[in-house]
């Protein structure tokens, strides 16, 4: 299998890439070798797909069906109250929408963590797009349940493997509030053992850092420093709160983190993500959508807008997070953060990669690519999408678009139903 | 000339709605009369085209053009040396690019303040939608510039007249800080004289009020107040720093107030618009994006997903301006700011619309609809836009937009040839 774009824009020149089973083969001026897929590059730039670094796929499910509300209303009527009535069925169609809805903007990686794992890795495997995906481990400190989260786990990954190399299997504790001390160890243990990523959320709320502080008498980074828990295979989702000694304790242990601007606003956390702290102590930061119930789309564009815009305000300071370092944060930064060779598009990589239409309003007259796609394109500039060297989208159609929609509305009206019905 | 939209989801019900000359004649479970365009609406949702408060519209030239720099550079450096060197013409082409950006995102109305005021009405009668338009009005305090910009004024206000209905002229006295009291009386005298709209920025920066409070020994709107220039006739765009005090005052006037959540954020004006406060007030708050150097797109819907978060992020309170609030800023409110017969998809109305596309994987599963558009969709989502009673666009397509496109590039890389040679 074999593609060849022909005159498409990179790094600001007219360049042809060739790219042969699942690798960019050769990027030159001119490439005349035959390809079984030919795209034409006119009015398109080639740009790395995004990596969304935190998400929980399947909550597709539940865009739009709760917003406005309280924090605890709205987790304890509406969103826990759906996710119980929630099958393995409901998650693959959710999770099969979030795939389309990622792909039609440009994302080709995802970092997720939702119950049913089974249920997400078929949606990515048929889908075509790659994701690290962690079951959802929490045992509200009660050892019978994290008995049962282990067996889960440790059985989740021996089965992953049947589902490919674009799925990877990685641990999900949910946060230090949910999770018991020894299971945090379990993780951090058994990840170490097999090479496992772990997907946690930490420091999203002041209210998780003052509990911690009264229940172990540090900051929760500090904590999962002191039980052994971190390492350069953690991914931190959140972190508002940290502080500077924490960042510095991130750092030391490798510790990769993932910001979600429009998540924390719309969730009201309270407060900026430190950005800049992290940057100068050299943490490798990500960026993620957070799931649709609070953000509501899975569109990296806007995301990487809302992450800029959200810095500039916060510090009164227009030269804040400029739009390049947006971009390499859902791109470059994330490829490292997973331990994928991509997040670039060069000869050598895998071919994940994007081509952005040029030939739209809203990115005319096009002086800077970065600019243009940060602060005034969205994900519908995206024309093509490649995942692992196989054409996902082309002139913005991806297959099968209709039924999946189709499908997800069913699951969806259905689950609320359900929902509404036991609850009512 | 008439329309007839069949099976069109309104308000959560299946309607037809016809439209006659520029006018929605009737709304219907069913209407059987013919017309000369008829439109299926499977799978769309009509609501009214947006308005949009407070724009720069020309300013697309220079969209990507600078960003992520300090204020004062970037103005002097970058915007005022460019803007020095246009011309009509770029203005036309700047405007018309606008325009289409505008129809393409779902907006019909923009209320206008830049130069050369011909090319800017010139755009707005050939793309068939409609704008209030004010020419920049700035003295500096010298009192023949007064003169002139009073005399240019009152000649544009004559010719405004040969560009039809869908253009209002406007006054613009840009600021407080730009603009001599004499010119701020007689702009107020001439709009009360001859019924027109005034549009002018007020208290966007700390430093502006703090000039203020220096120079006349009191807030900008008190001072507005003092000289006789607040009215129910005034658009005051941005509105940042006002005082409780001075929201009462404005209140009493009947100023308009025009919200712009990007932009504030983009140029780091240091807090949040107080929209609480304005609400409770009884202002009539729209929604504005601002010019595209400082957005950098002309994208209503994102523009409502920003200023509720803002909201949101800013009070730590995840109810605050709940997404069918921030769709009213930008419909309803506005066309009660702007005095206009539409915001609303009603019988009687100006045929002035929008059919959203819903068979789109962002606004699936689709619970509500004001949810959906403002936290998930953005302009994108737009499928068909009617203004006047005419299509502006179907199925995505406006006529004529390559050439828009391309005239606007060369309009706009050859401005920035002209000012860098100037500079350099």
């Amino acid at each position: 299998m074999s593609i060849l774009i022909k005159g498409v824009t990179l790094d600001g020149h007219k360049k042809d890439i060739f790219i042969r089973d699942n690798l960019i083969q050769k990027i030159d001026d001119s490439i005349n070798l035959s390809a079984n897929v030919q795209i034409s590059g006119d009015y398109k730039a080639a740009i790395p797909s995004f990596i969304n670094g935190h998400t929980h796929a399947a909550m597709t499910l539940l865009r739009g069906y709760a917003d406005d509300m309280h924090l605890q209303d709205w987790l304890e009527k509406k969103i826990w109250v759906a996710e119980a009535h929630m099958t393995e069925e409901d998650i693959y169609c959710g999770a099969r929408l979030a795939c389309l809805e990622m792909i039609k903007t440009g994302t080709t990686f995802f970092n997720d963590m939702y119950w049913f794992w089974k249920g997400t890795a078929r949606a990515v495997q048929e889908m075509g797009i790659r994701a690290a995906i962690s079951a959802v481990f929490i045992d509200f400190f009660d050892k019978k349940k994290a008995k049962e989260q282990i067996e889960i786990n440790m059985k989740l990954f021996e089965e992953s493997r049947n589902f490919g190399d674009r799925v990877t299997f990685t641990l999900g504790p949910h946060a230090i509030y949910t999770v018991s001390e020894g299971s945090l160890k379990w993780a951090a243990d058994f990840a170490r053992d097999h090479g496992l990523l772990i997907h946690v959320h930490l420091s999203e709320t002041q209210e998780e850092v003052e509990n911690c502080i009264r229940k172990q008498g540090m900051r929760p980074a500090e904590y999962l420093g002191k039980i052994g828990f971190l390492g350069p295979n953690v991914i931190a989702c959140h972190g508002v709160w940290l502080s500077h000694k924490e960042i510095l304790l991130l750092k030391k242990h490798g510790v990769k983190v993932v910001h979600n601007p429009i998540s924390n606003m719309k969730l009201a956390v309270g407060k900026a993500f430190p950005y800049e702290r992290l940057k100068t102590a050299g943490v490798t930061i990500s960026l993620g959508t957070d799931g649709c119930s609070s953000n509501n789309n899975l569109d990296m564009l806007e995301n990487m807008k809302f992450a800029s815009l959200l810095q500039k305000y916060h510090h009164k300071d227009t030269t804040a997070l400029p739009a390049r370092e947006a971009f390499q944060m859902a791109t470059i930064n994330g490829a490292k953060a997973f331990g994928l060779n991509c997040g670039e598009v060069k000869e050598g990589a895998l071919a994940d990669l994007a081509l952005i239409d040029l030939q739209r309003p809203e990115l005319t007259p096009h002086f800077d690519l970065y600019s243009d796609l940060v602060y005034s394109g969205n994900g519908g500039c995206v024309d093509t999408v490649i995942c692992d060297g196989k054409v996902l989208m082309a002139n913005r159609r991806v297959e099968n678009e209709e039924t999946i929609l189709e499908e997800a509305r069913r699951c969806a009206f259905d689950l609320i139903k359900r929902a509404s019905h036991s609850n009512g």
